[in-house]
C-alpha cells in the first residue's frame, strides 16, 4: 500500500520509539512531566515567543489559540477554505461562542486588502473582530505557502487595526523548509502559533500552541476545560521532540519527491507541478472522468490511498513514510485511471 | 429635525396609538392574548406559511430562524454584510452554537453559483452546511431587492443540496411593494422568514418569525429561552396589525421620495439614483471631504440626521415621519456638507 | 373567570391605556425614548443603584445579570427550585456558559452556614464560583419572604468570599410591602437585580436590570445579542411606570386576599395560612384526591383557573384582577374537588 | 518522595514501556489504528456494551458523554461534589449548554428518592431533566463505593422517569475489586460510562467513554469537535491495555494499603478507616492543627506530597508506586504534623 491520504498517517521510526521508551515523565496536570516541559520550552524558543502548552491535537491547539484571542460574541476572519471554518466541526461557534466571517478561498494568495477591508472596529453594535486566521502552508490551497512579505503586510494591518493574528501551522515546518524563513521569523508576526507535531514531522500524537506567557497561562485552563489535561504525556512529548530533532530537515526530501510525483501526473492535467511547493499534491479533477471519490475508491483497490477532499479534488500527501518506489507507482496507478 | 438615521424610528400614528389603547389582551405565555393570536395567524397567511411567532426584536425573530434551521456546530452561509453576522452582536455562535462562513459582500446581487460552491456536504468531518440565509431588501446593499429569479434558482441549489433557506425578511415588505411580488411568493421559497413591523411599517416594536407548525413550536421554546415570552404582548400586536393594514402600500410613496433625495444628491457623486430601489439611500464617501462619522456629526449640527453605517459609507432612510419637505432640507444641507 | 393561574395574567387597566396612549416615545436603541429612559432613572433609584436597563421578560433581565456577574465556565450558586434554573430552560447554560449547583429547595428559609460551604475559590482547577441568585419574594417558596437579616449575613459572606449576589425581584415588591424594608434596602444588598413590572405590579410587559453604570453599559450589548433591543419601547415602559405610581401599595390588599383563600382552604389540610406572607397560595396535594394536574382541569370548567406546578403541587395567585367574590368563588369550588 | 497527591501520578512500568514500544498502531481518526481498535472492543466488552471510543483524559471522556445524554438546554442532575460539576471548569455548560442542579454532597451514599424528586418532567416550560450522573466511587467522597442495590434502585428510577444515567467511572476498577461486582454488572446499569486507564491502573495517558454503538457513534464526532482525535493513539492504548491485563486485580493491594494507612493516622482523628473502602485516604482536618494548603506545604517539606482538596480536607492516593515503606513514612510523617 502507499498511503497518501495525509501526513498524518506516518507511523513512529524506530528511533522515536526508542526515544519514548527512555523518556523522562510525570503528571503534567500538575507541571511535573520533565519531557513535556522541555518540549514546551524547546518549541516556544524556536518560533521566539515566551511559552507553549502541549495538546492532543492541532485541532485543540488551534481551538485554544482562538478562544485566547476572541471572547465570546466577538468576531474571527479567515479564508473560506480554512481548516479553523471547514475541518473542526464549528469548535470555534460551539466552544468559544465565536462569529466568523470568511474572505473566498484562495489558498496562500492572502489579498491583504480585502481582509482589511472586513475588519469592523470595535464598538456597538456591530460583531467586532477580534482575530485573523491564517494557515501556513495552506491545506485546501494545496500545501502553498504565504510569502513573508504578505505576513508582513497582514501584521501591519493588525497592528494599525487592533485585531490578533493566529497561525494554524499544522504545516509551518514545510513553509520554512520551502521557503527558508527561520521559524523565528514566523513566529515574530503571530499573537499565537498551532503547530503540529504528528503531520509531516512523524510523531504519532501531539501539537502545541505557542504565545505569551499569560496567554498560555489562560491556555492551561482552555486545555483542561476541553478535556486536554493528560497526565505521562512526557512520552508523546518525546517523540515529539525526536521529531524536530531528526525529521524537520528532511521535509525537504517529501518537497522534491511531491515536486516529482506532480510532474508525473501532469500530463493528465490534473495538477500544475509549478503551484506544487510543499508536500501536498492537489488534483483538480474538474475535467477527469472521475470524481474524487470514485478516483479514491479505484486507486484504493489498486494499492495506493488518496484522500477526496471535495467532489472534484483530490489531494496526495507526501511524507516520511513514502519513498520514491512509492510515487512511481502511485504514478504509474492514477496514470491510467485518469487516462 | 429630520431623522434619515433609521426607519426605526417612527414614532405611532394617533390611529395606530387608538388601535393599542383599544386592544384585547391576554397572557401570550399561556397562548391566550387574541391580538398577538390573531396577528400570528395573519402574518403566517400572508406568508403563505402554517405558523408564525410575535418576538419583541428582528435580531430575536432572526436568532430564532437560524436555531431552528442550525444544529449546534451546523454551518450558515450568509453574505459578509448580511444583518446575522455583522449586527446581531456574534448571537448565532453565542447563543446558537452556530458556525459561519460568508460570501463577499455584494448586497441583492446573489451570485448563485458561487454560494453552491460552499455548501459543504454533511457527513465528517466537514462541518455541514445546515442553512443560507439571504436579506430582502439587503440593508448593506442599499436596499437593494434580490429579484425572484435568483431567489428561485437559490431555492432550487439549496433543495437539491439539502439545506434550509432563511430570509432576514425586516424589510420585505419593500422589495413586495417595488417589485410587485406577493409575500406568499417569498414565503413560498424560504423554510423561515423573520420579518419586521417596526422597521418602514411604523410599528413601535415587534418582528414574527414565520414557518412550519413543527417549526414554531420549537421557536416558543427558544423564544422563551432567549427572554422573548412577553405577557399582554397583544398590545404591541394590535400595533403591527394597524401598521400592515394602513402602512404597508403606502412604502411606494417613501420609495419615490428615496428616489427624489438621491437624484438631489447625485450631483455630488455620492449615489447612483438608479440603484436607489426602495427606502434606502447608501452615500458613497469614497471620494467625499468627510468620513461618515463626520458628515453625521455635521448634518446633525444642521437638523438632519443620518447614519454613519462604515467609515466610508453612510445611509439615509426614508420612513413615515419624512416628507417632502424633510427631503428638500437633507439635500440642502447635505448639498453643502459634500460640496 | 377566576384566573388565579399567575399575576402575569392582569390586563392593563383605562389609567394604564391612558398612559400608554399619551407616552412620548423614540428609539431606545439609539438612547432615545424619553419614557424608557425616565423609567430606568427612576427604577435604580428606588433600588439606590447608579443604572437601569429595560427589557422585555423578567427572564432576560436575570439571564442579562447572570451574564454580568458569572463568565462563562464560572459557577453560579442557587436554590434547586430558583426560576433562574427551573423555569429558564437553560438560558444560564446555553446562554452564557455559566455551570451551576444548587441546593436543595428551601424556598425563602436560606441557610447562609450551607451557601457558604458550597463557595469554590477561583484558581485552578475547580470551577471558580462567581454569583449566587437569590428569588425575593420566592415563586416555588410558596411566595416567602426572605428576612433582611438573613440576606445581610449572606452579603457579608459573599463580601468576604469575593462572590457577587443576584436579586431575582420579580415580586420583591411583594416583599417590600408585606415587611417593609426599602426598595433600597434590598437594593443596597445586592450587585444586580431584575425586577419585574408585568406580574403584581400589573403592568402588561417589561422588567429592568439594576446595577452599577459599568455592568448595565455592558448589560445593553448582551440585551441586543439576545435579541431584547426594542424601538419605540417607551410605550411599555409608560406602563410600568403607571404601575409603580399606582399599583405598588396596593399590594397589601392582594396580600390579604391571600390570607383570607388560604384561610378558607386550610380546613382541606392543603396550605397552612400562616405561611402565606404575600400574593402566592401553594396548595400541597400530596394527601390530595386529585393531583395538580386533575385538580387544575377540573377547577377551570368550574371556572377557577389554577396552576399545577408540581405533580403535587398547585399554586394559586392573588392580584389586580381577583376581588373578594374571586376569593369567594374559588374557596368553593376548590373546597368541593378537595373534600 | 512518597507521592500521593493523586493515582494519575504514576510512571508507566517497564513491561509497560515494552508494550508501547511493540505496539502496532494507525491513524486512528481515519479507524486504522489496530490497538486502538482492540482496546475499544475489548473494554466495551468487559461492560457488556455495544462500543466505546478512546480519550486522552478523563475530563473528555466525562464531557462527551454528557452531550451524548444532554440537549443543550436540557438538565444534568448529580452530586454537588461530583467531578463533572467540580473538577471540569464549566465544561457541560461552555461545551454543551448543560443545565445543571446538585444535591448535597453525600458521596457514594446516595439518597435515591432525593434524586427522583429533583427530576423535572420534559415539557415546556421547566428545563427537562435528561440525565443524572453519578461517580463511582466517589473522589471527594473518599473512595467510597455506591452499593450495587442503590444503583439498581436509581436505574429504575431512571427508566420509569425517562432520564438517562451516566457513570463517572474513573474508579470503578476499585469498586469492582472492593465489592467484587463484574464490570459488566455496573455496565447494564448506565447509558454511558466513562472509565480512566491513566489513574489507578497505572496507564500514561487515556479514557474510554462506552455505550450503544449509535452514541458512539456520534460520540466520534463530539470528540473531534473537542479536539480529542489523536492520529497513531495506538501507543497510548497499547499501554492502557497492558494495564487492564496487569494493573486491575492488584488494585487490592493498594486498598489494604490505604486501610492501614488510614489505620495509622486514625490517632489522630483525621480519619476513620472503617470508611475507608478503596485506595482514597480522605483526611478530616477541621479540628487539625494545620489546613490543608499549610498541611501539604509542611508534608512536602518532609518528602510526602498529598492534595489539598478543599481548606479543610486532604486527600491521599495510595498507587501502583507506593510501597509498604512509602505508607510507613507517610503515617511517620503526617503524626508528627497533626498532633
Amino acid at each position: 500500500m502507499v498511503d497518501l491520504r495525509s501526513d498524518t498517517v506516518t507511523r513512529p521510526t524506530p528511533g522515536m520509539r526508542e526515544a519514548m521508551a527512555a523518556a523522562e515523565v510525570g503528571d503534567d496536570v500538575f507541571g511535573d512531566d520533565p519531557s513535556v516541559n522541555a518540549l514546551e520550552e524547546h518549541v516556544a524558543a524556536l518560533f521566539g515567543h515566551e511559552a507553549a502548552l502541549f495538546a492532543p491535537t492541532g485541532t485543540m491547539a488551534n481551538q485554544i489559540a482562538l478562544q485566547l484571542l476572541v471572547p465570546p460574541g466577538g468576531e474571527l476572519l479567515a479564508g473560506a477554505d480554512a481548516h479553523v471554518v471547514t475541518y473542526e466541526l464549528g469548535g470555534a461557534a460551539v466552544l468559544g461562542g465565536i462569529s466568523s466571517r470568511t474572505w473566498p478561498s484562495d489558498g496562500a494568495a492572502l489579498d491583504v486588502d480585502r481582509i482589511a477591508d472586513m475588519i469592523r472596529p470595535a464598538g456597538f453594535p456591530s460583531v467586532p473582530t477580534a482575530a485573523i486566521a491564517v494557515e501556513q502552508t495552506h491545506n485546501l490551497g494545496g500545501g502553498g505557502v504565504i510569502p513573508l512579505a504578505t505576513l508582513r503586510d497582514l501584521r501591519a494591518v493588525a497592528d494599525e487595526r487592533g485585531v490578533a493574528l493566529h497561525c494554524d501551522g499544522a504545516r509551518i515546518w514545510h513553509a520554512h523548509v520551502a521557503d527558508g524563513v527561520p521559524l523565528a521569523g514566523y513566529g515574530a508576526l503571530f499573537d499565537t502559533l498551532a503547530v503540529c507535531l504528528s503531520k509531516g514531522l512523524g510523531a504519532p500524537v501531539g501539537s502545541l500552541v505557542v504565545g505569551s506567557r499569560e496567554r498560555i497561562a489562560r491556555a492551561r485552563v482552555i486545555r483542561k476545560r476541553m478535556g486536554g489535561g493528560m497526565r505521562q504525556a512526557g512520552l508523546l512529548a518525546a517523540a515529539g521532540r525526536y521529531a524536530l530533532d531528526h525529521h524537520l530537515q528532511r521535509l525537504a526530501e517529501d518537497h522534491t519527491r511531491a515536486r516529482r510525483l506532480a510532474e508525473g501526473l501532469a500530463p493528465l492535467g490534473v495538477v500544475d507541478p509549478a503551484r506544487v511547493r510543499t508536500n501536498l499534491v492537489p488534483l483538480d479533477l474538474t475535467k477527469a472522468p472521475l470524481d474524487a471519490t470514485e478516483l479514491a475508491a479505484e486507486a484504493a483497490r489498486r494499492g495506493v490511498l488518496i484522500a477526496a477532499m471535495l467532489p472534484r479534488l483530490a489531494r496526495l500527501v507526501v511524507h516520511l513514510d513514502v519513498d520514491d518506489d512509492g510515487i512511481d507507482e502511485a504514478i504509474s496507478v492514477l496514470s491510467v485511471l485518469l487516462s
